[in-house]
């Protein structure tokens, strides 16, 4: 990168050009002593959120109470609609429910009851811990196999390394789409054909590429899938989660908790269960409505910018990132944890330093905020609505300057 | 009753006396044409909870952002000891997660790996129909049998029949403290003894008696339970539920959704899954925080007014009711269809009339909501800290004079 590329002034240049710059007063990023790249982690808060977050207080339950369950009890069904218009689903196949462990646990029992006699798991050992854990709390109860792939940890799952683990004996196949650690973003479309090659079904966990990435659940012919809002979705903390099951799917698969809101005919209340035909199928109890009505509000948001000029931007942030890093980081002893492919990976990037943790805190006590993950690595999340040119080229510099100076 | 007390003075009179009156203006119960008797299925929204739901949005998401965290993380174990006071647990034995459903499907099948070798489930036909469909579940897929008792739907499940169901095949006896359609209020010390006589553990469901009744968990020495927030705790439509597993219990038992809330170090992202040894064990994924504020919140406001006190008036609140409606329904052609000795039924009083759904629809239409349950029952529900006695004196002359005139 030349020198005159690394001035701040091209950074601004970036920022004046961008088409989604307008989005940012969208956000409730006013503190100018805050500079936030952690979306990746919890995404910030929409005005448009918060206001509908406080008309359900005041007015839906406030005022109408119980009334509003008219309204209510089909909300979990619109705002997974419009994840799956952002994801790629046609309507019916994506419900808001839940948190992504326990969808994760009911859509890979709904799989293993649907692959009889094949006793293998395929996951990998860099796969979120919470997807490790729920998957390997299932194969102990039912005495089967999770077999771990062995990922770089830098550069991500690679689709060779499925094509060799998944077999006959496999049942479902479920990984990220985009990395936790590294930001690496997997080959959805390969995958998914070589985990169909081999007859398991397909069950991708887009918590960190949903919103960040296009992610074409119905053109890619995927099974299942997970996800959760509080990220690139910009949803609130622990705000509830999303699954998708192909309409293809939704007749022969069952997922094991059945709760009322998975009833055919709900309020009646019958004597035996009887699932309900449609996506509605996979949800269990009474679900949140305050965070359901965040997350479609803020889905909303998303989609007025459009996952295409939001990947664009993202790229276009990623890249800049690593550039500025280039000469200003890695020059430091800071080694590039993520793909330099922007092809393959997502909306953060991810750096190696010994000391990460404490390049984190003093980052943080300088306002900026990222994130350590172990072993001995900061994320930088940029998030395509709020994240600006001059917010990188600021972080960057402080990163270097706190490795320089202060630790 | 004499006729001096079926005027509107003797419901002023009954007011003025409550030492539980100023609580009613802690809620947002401004609409004087609202007339709310609805508590017992969605209770109505505290201001100090609609006021801490909008801090948690404004200052700890929208500002804080990913830093909140640090004491979000403790929020449902906090919470929970809360729900513990209220219900009669020392702290660390509730927390606050998912829903009831959900924690209904992980302490079932927690509690049946806990007693291998018995293969009965044990609840009554009339339990709510989210709990016979979960336990129904569960039995199908582990090829155990539901054993369900067939319960007087007005009066109620009594602890005989209990004894006669339970034996020494029977893992886990499920069953709620007071039953949704009847408001009955089961005898849970008796029945618990009678669990644990026959070497099952039993499981109680709080949802329509946590914040009505008090109910002893630690001294009634019961091992299990779960509750929902939304009814007599004020905590929102669809907040987060809560379940409790005794001290005694924690060690030995596992329940099956392996989560990273319920792992030992959480952030150490370790690569197996090791369960926290406190009742985080029995937490799954990403909990939602805003609802769990709330319900930290609502249950504060319970807590203040005290359960003692709280029980004191909603018994008299309901004997009121029932002495109304012998009055005026019961020569109407309406039936009690809930317990009429105080000492056996919960918040909520049912009515039996063949057009009790037109009963509903009409009340509503005059600003009186209640509920309509099958068959042919509609629901009176008096919520202690804001239902006044001058509201069932309306709200039973209003339904006196739909029957009389408007069907």
């Amino acid at each position: 990168m030349s020198e005159v590329l690394l001035e701040r002034a091209h950074a601004e240049e970036l920022d004046a050009a961008d088409p989604l710059a307008g989005f940012r007063a969208r956000f409730a990023l006013e503190d100018p002593s805050l500079l936030y790249l952690n979306g990746n982690s919890l995404g910030a808060l929409p005005h448009a959120t918060r206001r509908r977050v406080e008309q359900v207080l005041r007015e839906e339950w406030g005022t109408a109470l119980a009334r509003s369950w008219d309204h209510w009890v089909d909300l979990p069904g619109r705002a997974g609609n419009l994840v799956g218009e952002l994801t790629g689903a046609a309507p019916g196949q994506v419900v808001v429910t839940d948190n992504t462990t326990v969808n994760l646990y009911k859509l890979v029992s709904a799989a293993l009851d649907a692959r009889p006699g094949r006793h293998v798991i395929v996951t990998d050992r860099d796969n979120f811990p919470s997807d490790r854990y729920v998957m390997e709390g299932i194969a102990t109860q039912r005495g089967l196999e999770l077999r771990m792939l062995d990922t770089d940890i830098n550069q991500g799952l690679q689709p060779d390394q499925v094509r060799v683990a998944v077999d006959e004996d496999t049942a479902v196949v479920s990984l990220s789409h985009v990395a936790y650690r590294s930001g690496a973003l997997a080959d959805l479309p390969a995958i998914t054909g070589i985990a169909h090659e081999a007859g398991a079904l397909m069950l991708w966990d887009l918590c960190h590429s949903a919103g960040a990435v296009p992610v074409g659940l119905d053109s890619c012919d995927v099974d299942l899938a997970v996800g959760c809002t509080y990220k690139y979705l910009n949803s609130g903390p622990g705000a509830p989660a999303f699954l998708y099951v192909s309409s293809r799917l939704q007749q022969a698969l069952r997922q094991p908790i059945w709760g009322w809101f998975s009833q055919r005919d709900q309020f009646a209340m019958g004597p035996g269960y009887d699932p309900a035909p449609g996506i509605a199928k996979f949800m269990t109890g009474t679900p949140t409505i305050i965070g359901t009505a965040a997350v479609e509000e803020s889905v909303r948001l998303l989609l007025e910018a459009g996952i295409g000029p939001m990947r664009a931007k993202s790229v276009q942030l990623t890249s800049y990132l690593i550039e500025l890093a280039d000469a200003w980081l890695m020059p430091l002893g800071c080694e590039l944890a993520t793909p330099r492919d922007p092809g393959r990976r997502g909306g953060h990037v991810t750096f190696r330093h010994p000391q990460a943790e404490q390049i984190v805190a003093q980052l943080a006590a300088g306002g900026v905020i990222t994130d350590y993950r172990t072993p001995e690595r900061f994320r930088f999340g940029a998030s395509p609505l709020y994240t600006r040119f001059t917010d990188l080229w600021t972080a960057v510099g402080s990163a270097r300057d706190i490795i320089e100076s202060k630790l």
